[in-house]
């Protein structure tokens, strides 16, 4: 099933999508179950909410029950927002890094989250913007102390991601950390909906996609992970309990901006297309916030 | 005023507080004003709504109104826990690291938040876990691009915090990023409660002390910082909003375990004490997460 969250005239909403080559058409699910929240880290919350949301999102679909409202980041307000970086084999090689033996963690703010159709907006400080496609995995359950066995059991489903990355405050700065760079206000466009897992045969093998003003720049596909979904959830889960409505990137593929030479830089008037086998397209436009 | 949150057998709600000699008393705020939200993220979040609290706060003191629970974090889930590194002239030297020339950002997740008297649990996968003691900044209004001179506007007040890092995850990790170091769940206590601005002369000018099962392990003055609250909140709200509610941990004087020789590393049964002048003493216990 493929979910979203749908502003509309009466405040925000869970809706269910169908996507015909991009056409987006929503479908009201809380018509068919008024007790499930309005958001769809409400619904993930409760014991039931994805199995009930699930099946009136259905039975919506089956009434061409339609409605009509503004898109926005499946889940507007993630309590984490988790990412791991240098999780491709050919990224890596393409950095020069050695293949971490652990998955690298680092974190947005969740002010950094956006949603499709939205702009990304360069902050004055910010140089040298990057782009950067990833999926994104929704934390479904309460997970803590996960093994590889059950790690996917904890997983609601999947977005498309995009991994904004202002090199100039990621490298190179006094403690060598990278959230400056990764967690400006707007650096987090996911959606445009969350693909639940059923409908994903494997996640660890998917193609994705990025194009900049039509050109591709990134073209690979998740079976490069250094370290499977599987792998991800159980290594942080040592450390952290995951909630419903978390999400994790899980790193990006060859073919970023600042590999290339000349670097290529995000700029006002950029578009930005991340599409991964099954999840739609997360399109964003570039700008400058003044 | 200082303010503080109770969890009651009505649920939790905001409390105002008198400390005698570590003796705190709750006083119902809400009783006087039953349009305040319950939590003191809901009271920054509306336009007037902390100068509402602090005039029922009074109201309930002067009438001796008192209520009781188990008291909690003060903001028990911030938007963002935003923590500054080497940001005391005397740690600096004390760790061999040159003044960053500006300021060093990292970040836990709100999972890491927790409250007085309530136990820090070291996970099974660290196992060298040092204290901090830090003051912590509360953020009262939305803010964005903030200059020196109105940076101290939007904020609503302090609170001791104490930044639990697990050395053995924080360095030598690929990547370098401090992430897991910081964030596992409860390393990051506040409280006990919120002192709001109007009651600190110069939060730039604040003893701050810890110490470890009684004996003395840190022992300076936030006039010691390299950067002020100030100069904190203008650099980062060039790349954020900053919102009601969110917490910043401004760096850590010297006395950490790991500069000790031999290094001194929280255990199971341990007690740590911050007491920073004016805020009162947040008490923690140190337990094993099995």
């Amino acid at each position: 099933m493929k979910l979203a969250t749908l502003h509309t005239e009466q405040g925000p909403t869970v809706v269910s999508v169908t996507d015909h080559e991009g056409q987006l058409t929503f479908y009201d699910v809380r018509a068919f179950d008024d007790t499930l929240p309005p958001s769809l880290k409400g619904v993930l919350s409760l014991e039931d909410g994805l199995e009930r949301a699930c099946k009136a999102a259905k039975q919506a679909v089956e009434a061409d029950r339609q409605i009509t409202g503004t898109l926005c980041a499946p889940i507007p307000q993630p309590g984490k927002v988790i990412c791991i970086g240098l999780n491709y084999r050919d990224h890596a090689e393409e950095t020069g890094m050695a293949f971490p033996d652990e998955p690298v963690c680092f974190s947005k703010f969740t002010t950094s989250v956006t949603g499709p159709d939205q702009p990304i907006r360069i902050p004055e400080v910010a140089k040298e913007v990057d782009y950067e496609a990833e999926l994104v995995v929704v934390i479904g359950k309460t997970c803590r102390n996960a093994n590889l066995d059950n790690a996917l059991e904890y997983v609601a489903g999947y977005m498309n991601g995009h991994d904004v990355s202002a090199r100039d405050w990621q490298i190179g700065r006094p403690g060598g950390q990278w959230l400056l760079g990764k967690t400006p206000d707007t650096f987090a466009p996911i959606g445009p909906y969350l693909v639940t897992s059923d409908e994903i045969e494997d996640a660890n093998n998917l193609s994705i996609k990025l194009t900049l003003n039509g050109e591709v720049m990134q073209n690979s596909c998740t079976d490069k992970f250094i370290f499977t979904i599987e792998e991800i959830v159980q290594f942080l889960s040592q450390f952290m309990t995951l909630e419903p409505g978390d999400i994790i990137f899980t790193g990006t593929p060859p073919g970023v901006g600042m590999a290339r030479k000349p670097p290529v830089y995000l700029k006002p008037g950029d578009q930005v297309d991340v599409e991964i086998q099954g999840l739609g397209v997360l399109r964003n436009s570039v700008e400058a916030w003044n």
